[in-house]
């Protein structure tokens, strides 16, 4: 490609091959059932990646029904889009240069044992291969689990458990392959799409601001969650970052904040893992919403996938449990939001609807009024219209008879533009069908109380808030 | 009863006839499916309660293959030990003067709209309930959704979904009915097992403080999980509550916090809120674990179920895959433990063993050593044995190539004598059966990092520390 003609690619343009490519190659592939070059061939196989596979070993032969080509040269046809490479740490610049010359513009390096064990040798190794793959091919690695992009049923990565994750829009960035996996399969058991995963590793010629350039141009990405362990430029870290969040909500976890753990996080994929409290700041300078836990982030990211951002920090809570309610609320104020004061309107039709012995305020304690179904109806559509209620949250333990509230949401889930989530849990052998139909409305449910207030919290930091 | 043979009686001998009665009336028995009366009798049968069951209905008749007794007076026999009452308010005190008459020393009453109304009537009401019980019986509720003993396959509420639920050590004493059967869901879904559960609703003539001095002497409770909104007698509560942490671990939850909540908890089930500060207090000068949220209270009472408490607070953290393992490390960090400092000799070890690419020091980054299950055993041995360390954290993403660290703890769970705590997950549609193995084992497992991390801070905080 000429330099005129890369400089009018987008950002989106020029991570087209890696992250939908026409054409896969991979590199080391093996017909050793316990090897990853096995492995990772079942799993682009296994979403029925549309477009050309070419297994690539010197030995040639077939794999899995596929013919196997003994050189990257050897591929039939103009060019490769991306290369999957799992070859040990010396063969990679000469890799790299054939995939170059065979016109790929991606690829994944599993590989590890290099920059990470901060020799002077595996420094320079990756000084090679970034020279051998020139300026147009993006390589997520080494040392990386791999990536994958379900938006385009392509998973280059030596994970083998994610045959039942849905398309959806969650991309998630993370430093660490195990840690990107624990959420995708947090994600995938609670039924929620992923567009795009990768742990980045040793980032030999991508790094984070990188990735968060293009996620902001990504259409099949809503919302991202990003996992840090350490950041090595700062500056384009927050410059990227406020560009993203900007456009979409990034839910952010820094991790490795003890000494102990410098040396840790510096051999796991070779970045430094600097002054906690500067990184912290320089998350927070590019608006993201921070976050203490893979479950939260897995919790929040839920939310946001599904449902619009709130307006204000205003939440109504409706149960016909007090308890849970009072945790809800409790939590929603420890994390910031205020609880919506009703209008006298809202009040008085409140009054109405809802048995005065358990009513109060809000959170409102339905209590036998969600036994009935046109009750139930009427106290959500009349907290919905609220102009002072910005968030709604219901919540009811699984119980056959208090199901109405969750009728009546369900009943009126096209109607509330504002962002809803949900508390029920179904218990063992007992099936909450509700549940079930609220997930494929898009409306998140948890199984904990302060899980839902979380939720909602999220969705009140969607609107990003710059700090210098 | 006189005087002197009730003076002689244990507190646990006072409770008896309440948590393990041999006969059981249902008063306000109904043949409406759609009733309390009537879902709370299919409970009673559903775990095989093994003593004699009473309904009772003027109308007499038949329910669900038992005879309706049309009075409490006109039950066979001498006496009957347990009351389950779901009849209007005003009826109460005569009910429960009837009870005593018939021998009764134990009652639970889900009946609503009295105390927590905030009306003299209600108030007064339950003055005359508490006199027409007499000193002897005791009393849970009103406004309770009931009381379990799974140890007594005894299910005397109105929560009908608690089928699949194990018996266990783990016993619960809340203010919210919700909330309470919220985490028995949690605790049964995940297969730990109940003792006793019961919100302790009005607490008309028991509270808080008897719960806990009689918990101390259950022989079937390990491990108490306590929700409260507010506290009425705090230097009761904080007496019976050093007497209960001194011999078992207490996972305390406090909350209604902020001002909004304080008219929503009155009214919930007529506690006086109290300053949070103050409450919080009584929590620590009671020698309880704090936490702040039902989903650590139950994953922290799974641990404390299962494991023996840790001698310190140094934690060992293995896994192959080094991010998790460095969540796991700061997540502990952060709640207060140490990473344990390994001696020279396992040092030594370690680095014959470990994949020295990976291993750097604690966490212990296992890498491919967790794909060969010699070195695994090996691996978990030497940390197991090092006496700087008090607990152990073991973590895999599920994957089956490094499923062999979860099979030599599998291998060393009958040596291994200190605490160990698992991060492991099932992937939808990918069995996990080494997590299945595990738990059943009692060695617990958890879904992402720092749950884990939770949990083994947990076993460390069981030794009480009392706080003026």
């Amino acid at each position: 490609m000429t330099t005129a003609a890369r400089n009018t690619l987008s950002v989106a343009d020029k991570f087209r091959p890696l992250f939908y490519p026409e054409s896969v190659a991979l590199v080391g592939a093996s017909s050793n059932p316990a090897k990853i070059g096995y492995l990772s061939l079942q799993n682009i196989l296994q979403w029925r990646f549309p477009g050309r596979i070419y297994p690539v070993n010197p030995e040639g032969g077939e794999i899995l029904g596929l013919r196997v080509f003994p050189s990257i040269a050897s591929i039939p046809g103009e060019k490769v889009d991306l290369a999957l490479i799992a070859r040990p740490g010396k063969e990679l610049p000469s890799i790299l240069e054939e995939c170059r010359r065979k016109g790929a513009r991606g690829a994944v390096i599993v590989t590890g044992g290099l920059k990470e064990m901060g020799t002077a040798e595996g420094q320079e190794l990756e000084e090679r291969m970034a020279c051998a793959a020139g300026g147009d091919m993006k390589i997520i690695g080494p040392n990386t689990i791999g990536m994958i992009n379900r938006s385009a049923s392509l998973n280059v990565s030596f994970q083998d458990t994610l045959a039942m994750l849905k398309p959806g829009n969650i991309s998630l960035v993370t430093q660490s392959g195990g840690t990107c996996m624990y959420m995708v399969h947090q994600l995938m058991n609670y039924g929620a799409g992923v567009s795009k995963a990768m742990s980045l590793g040793n980032r030999c010629n991508i790094d984070f601001p990188d990735l968060l350039e293009y996620l902001a141009e990504d259409d099949d990405t809503r919302v991202v969650i990003l996992h840090v362990e350490g950041l090595d430029h700062a500056a384009r870290f927050i410059e990227a970052g406020q560009k993203l969040s900007c456009r979409k909500p990034v839910l952010s976890y820094k991790v490795g904040n003890f000494t102990s753990l410098t040396k840790a996080v510096c051999s796991h994929t070779g970045a430094l893992a600097g002054k906690p409290e500067f990184q912290a700041a320089a998350l927070k300078q590019a608006g993201f919403i921070p976050l203490t836990s893979t479950s939260d982030l897995v919790d929040a990211a839920r939310a946001l996938s599904y449902q619009p951002p709130a307006r204000g920090n205003r939440f109504a809570v409706l149960s016909p449990q007090a308890g849970p309610a009072i945790i809800i609320s409790d939590t929603c104020q420890r994390l910031g939001l205020c609880p919506a004061e009703f209008t006298p309107a809202t009040r008085e039709k409140l009054h109405s609807l809802v048995d005065p012995t358990t009513y109060k305020d809000n959170p409102i304690d339905m209590a036998v009024t969600a036994t009935r179904f046109d009750e139930s109806v009427q106290t959500l559509a009349t907290v919905a219209a609220d102009d002072n209620v910005d968030i709604i949250i219901c919540a009811t333990l699984f119980h056959g008879t208090y199901i109405h509230l969750l009728r009546a949401l369900i009943h009126l889930a096209g109607q509330i533009t504002k962002p809803v989530v949900v508390c029920t849990d179904t218990p063992l052998g007992v099936p909450n069908p509700e549940a079930v139909e609220l997930e494929q409305l898009k409306i998140p449910t948890y199984p904990l109380p302060e899980r839902a207030a979380l939720a909602a919290w999220a969705l009140a930091k969607a609107i990003p808030r710059f700090e210098d």
